[in-house]
């Protein structure tokens, strides 16, 4: 049995299974591509599977899409109470970069928490860029983890994950918290995309000082 | 005639006053009480007056809790245009600390432009603390400044005065943007009251790296 289930293969989904590995955490990597999937896992010695097979984790990482994150919850349901849920995502609309796809005052991270009432949503790792998590540092500084969850334990295995990864977690508070993180992180992406800011790349980071 | 126009004597308008000092500018400051006006002009051989008084500065910078500024654009109204208005506010519910008091879809900012649709509002200032505003670097690094706005001569104008006062300016687009930006700023005001982070306090900051 997996310590951490993580569902995706992108490049957020790469740097979270090294970064399991760097805690000493086992992993199991779920994707609707099985080749993907076992390619990934295989990187760390991990099992895998197709989404929708057995969540082994207590710990599972939706390094997908909003929509896909929705998707997955949805068809799993009741099978992962008990659980703490891991939401990566920036639900930004990435026709414009200028906008959320989800209403004012609510957030992503609120949004799926009531696809699974009964299991634990946590924000995490979604001011953090791919490049940066692989790294685990930015301009020679640790990179910052910004966590957001209601239930105290499964906020704290996060941070715990997060710590064990050689990351610096950063427990912002109460999932709604999430909004101020998606909203932030959508600021931080139009930098990425500008002409007028060619030091902000895919690379850069949020850091709280000290 | 003064470079910079200050209103309000609080603790952000003293760092602001001293940071116009650095930049070489000249200043006047402007307050409701006119001997607080003079104490903090006289740091600088700056001018002063009370609220009301003709406006010298090209560039007048709101450091005033939002409402007041709300107050002071409706009473100065048109005899702004044309100027650069810098809004610093942060409407937070300082009852409860967990929300904003604009209507989501909106900001602050945008609220003080629609009440002089003749100048010219730049969102500045709002993400740093007085106490690291005074000591120009967290951590041994530069204060980031981040700022939005519509105009671009306006824009430039506040950026050219940051970079002058030795901080390091980060223009992150429209006006808008101060909604993500006045969200973020709730969060970490959350912190520094928050007893599980003894560690970040009112000389703390949001850095953008690199």
């Amino acid at each position: 049995m997996a310590d951490i289930t993580i569902i995706g293969t992108g490049n957020m989904a790469s740097g979270i299974v090294a970064r399991a590995a760097t805690a000493g955490k086992s992993v199991q990597v779920l994707s609707r591509d099985a080749g993907s999937a076992a390619a990934l896992a295989a990187t760390v010695n991990g099992t895998s599977g197709i989404t929708g097979s057995p969540v082994e984790g207590s710990i599972v990482v939706l390094a997908t899409p909003f929509e896909a994150s929705k998707e997955v919850l949805s068809s799993y349901g009741s099978v992962l109470n008990g659980k703490t849920i891991v939401d990566i995502s920036n639900p930004v609309n990435f026709e414009t970069f200028d906008s959320l796809t989800v209403p004012a005052g609510t957030s992503a991270a609120e949004e799926l928490q009531a696809l699974v009432p009964g299991a634990s949503v946590v924000k995490a790792f979604n001011t953090v860029f791919a490049a940066t998590l692989a790294e685990g540092e930015v301009d020679g500084q640790t990179l910052d983890v910004l966590v957001a969850g209601d239930d105290a334990e499964a906020t704290a295995a996060v941070v715990d994950f997060v710590k064990g990864a050689g990351l610096r977690p950063v427990n912002v508070g109460p999932l709604r918290r999430s909004r101020e993180l998606e909203a932030f992180q959508l600021l931080v992406m139009t930098l990425q995309i500008s002409e007028a800011h060619p030091d902000y790349n895919w690379n850069s980071a949020v850091k709280l000082l000290p």
